[in-house]
């Protein structure tokens, strides 16, 4: 209990809009005003919560909550549910007793449906009521679609001076995307103090290197929101250089809380059963290097062979050429430490590498390039009989 | 018989390369020097034949002959396979009696292995004997792989003076692309007369429409070629004129050749049941619509709700809205007749258009943008258990 940032609250429950009556509406609240930061899905179809959530950001950074929820994702409803999405914080920010603008949203489920508002505004007096420091196990129920496992993370680090620095931090997605279905959402608490700036470009760097670092099936959902809040009470003196100690240290836990994150999230993308954690090293720039490693990650190709357990570099390096940033002269390819291509086909023991991925949940591939010394790792996973039948026999 | 361009010559033999014992080499030889376009592969590994094949077209555009195999794509192959190539080729030449660089040369299959050149060499004298203005029949047998049908296109047109203008043309592809596996060739033979430059644009325009407005899994091949000879017998005067009314009707006819054979392929895509046709309309510029209608037709969850004959708007306006050329408030989108979504969602009968998809082997998406004239129409297929059965039990 004590290693959670004490300012946090939580709670979830069941308002009806999933038919299964499984908990579908959620809320963070912190008892003091919290320098927020959030990332957003790219596509311009956003959702409701999400332009509401810019929109209130753009004007105040210190948040006192986020109202959450699940089985509609308020999406594509037009101004009719943007006004519901109104409605509902106007009624939540009310009972709260904060100003509307230091409410947030977010939504997740089917999509171009409009919302049943007064079953989740009848349930918001409970909702606030049920808000506390424990009731986390509540508000991830309450977030989860298809998930087939809970995504949280807990850290504390030290300063020299004995401050506990604490990061609580919840997640749902998988499918990654799937519109009507699946979604990226991410909570992330703290009570770290220091400069805005300073954050902000740690958060955005994390976020970097992992959520935008993996992917399922290469789609963008309407309603992606990563939200990071910190209470900043810790340390006492704001820390303002931005090679202290303590932000670096802050910096790597608060990386290790999103690559596990994310991680979850793709070794839970629909039907997978295999992580690919594609490394692309040697490149003249960290793009470079990230374009290559997607590429890989996403190829449908390379995706059903690693389901098949087949060590197909010709795939990989064909998917890599795609992208015109290698050439067949000057790579070289591993799978896990075995290599199977140096600027020419190597001789391995094709039996015995496919038994190693067979066997494994995790399969690493690397491609270095030679030509410079940046690096990007990027995250997939296989492509499986069980995601068809997700992704076919939903919705009607 | 008659309705094929006179000079050109095909033939096809097996010369062991295809384990399967079926025919694996193949060539196309014209009576006289024909002037000749490509396109190729934009993978930066490109096989061995499209460099050399680049190389040639890039010196002299007056081609006599292509020689292709399939069972081994000689990709990746490093300066030993571009040398087997070589070798290769310069035997062919020597046996129809014509300058290396008056041939081309085309390859499909694994990639990653050297390719067993002498199979080939002690084939070429009876290959070459074999070649025949009627064996088309053994040619497009030696270029096929995992291709369920042949992919062939005729179609004669007249000018006002009674000149008959043929067009003849074979392809393979599936899968677009499988490296290991399924690559698109295609050779189209004609006998048209025009400007040098006005018959490349038209040839350019299209390709653009066609090949490079279809995909399977988004892949790109090292070994992609496209290959248009004309050995200009019609019309004696040779037409200068890019109005003229015989170009523009050979336009159409070579885009009628160019759709057929790319709808072929999408339709003979590896696993598909359904072919995706999406038209992308109303936009600023045809790139905008390209870039829309290909982004809908690629999206592995659009794909998979066809397959699952899901009438999903939803997954169609995200997938649009990924490329951030559209937004909620402006599109309209149709699934055939039935519009489903039109600034706002639409009630239709559901159960009805999933039955009609259901009973369909091509699907019309039309997405309607409000802000321009420009049209374009993307060819793609649905994602099933085969095409995930095809390609992750495939090579071990």
């Amino acid at each position: 209990m004590s290693n959670f940032p004490e300012n946090f609250n939580f709670a979830g429950l069941s308002c009806g809009l999933k038919l299964s009556g499984k908990k579908d509406l959620g809320a963070i609240l912190c008892k003091k005003r919290a320098l927020t930061f959030a990332v957003f899905t790219q596509n311009s179809i956003a959702a409701a919560p999400v332009k509401i959530s810019k929109e209130r950001l753009k004007k105040n950074k210190y948040i006192r909550a986020i109202l959450v929820n699940s089985g509609n994702a308020n999406a594509a409803t037009g101004i009719d549910g943007y006004n519901d999405a109104i409605e509902i914080s106007k009624r939540f920010s009310e009972l709260i007793g904060v100003s509307e603008d230091e409410v947030l949203l977010a939504s997740t489920g089917i999509i171009g449906v409009r919302l049943d508002k007064e079953k989740i505004i009848s349930k918001i007096p409970e909702l606030v009521n049920n808000l506390k420091y424990n009731n986390h196990k509540d508000f991830i129920e309450s977030i989860m679609t298809t998930d087939r496992f809970e995504k949280e993370y807990f850290e504390t680090i030290s300063s020299e001076e004995g401050d506990e620095i604490h990061i609580r931090a919840y997640a749902k997605g998988c499918g990654m995307i799937c519109p009507n279905l699946a979604t990226m959402l991410v909570f992330i608490t703290t009570n770290i103090n220091a400069d805005e700036k300073i954050l902000e470009e740690v958060f955005i760097n994390c976020v970097n290197k992992s959520f935008n670092a993996i992917s399922v099936d290469s789609d963008t959902s309407t309603n992606d929101s990563v939200f990071f809040m910190t209470d900043m009470l810790y340390p006492k003196n704001k820390i303002i250089n931005r090679k202290d100690k303590l932000i670096i240290d802050f910096e790597s836990a608060l990386n290790r809380c999103c690559i596990k994150l994310a991680n979850d999230m793709v070794r839970d993308g629909e039907g997978s059963t295999k992580v690919l954690e594609v490394k692309a090293t040697g490149f003249a720039s960290e793009e470079d290097a990230k374009k290559v490693a997607s590429n890989i990650a996403k190829s449908t190709l390379v995706k059903c062979a690693f389901f098949g357990s087949d060590p197909n570099w010709g795939r990989i390096i064909c998917a890599a050429g795609n992208t015109n940033l290698i050439s067949e002269d000057s790579v070289s390819i591993k799978i896990f430490d075995t290599e199977v291509y140096n600027k020419k086909p190597i001789n391995f023991d094709k039996t015995s590498l496919s038994k190693k991925i067979s066997n494994s949940e995790r399969v690493i591939i690397e491609i270095h390039n030679n030509v410079g010394n940046k690096d990007f790792t990027f995250y997939g996973c296989d492509l499986t009989f069980d995601y068809v039948k997700l992704n076919s026999e939903y919705s009607t």
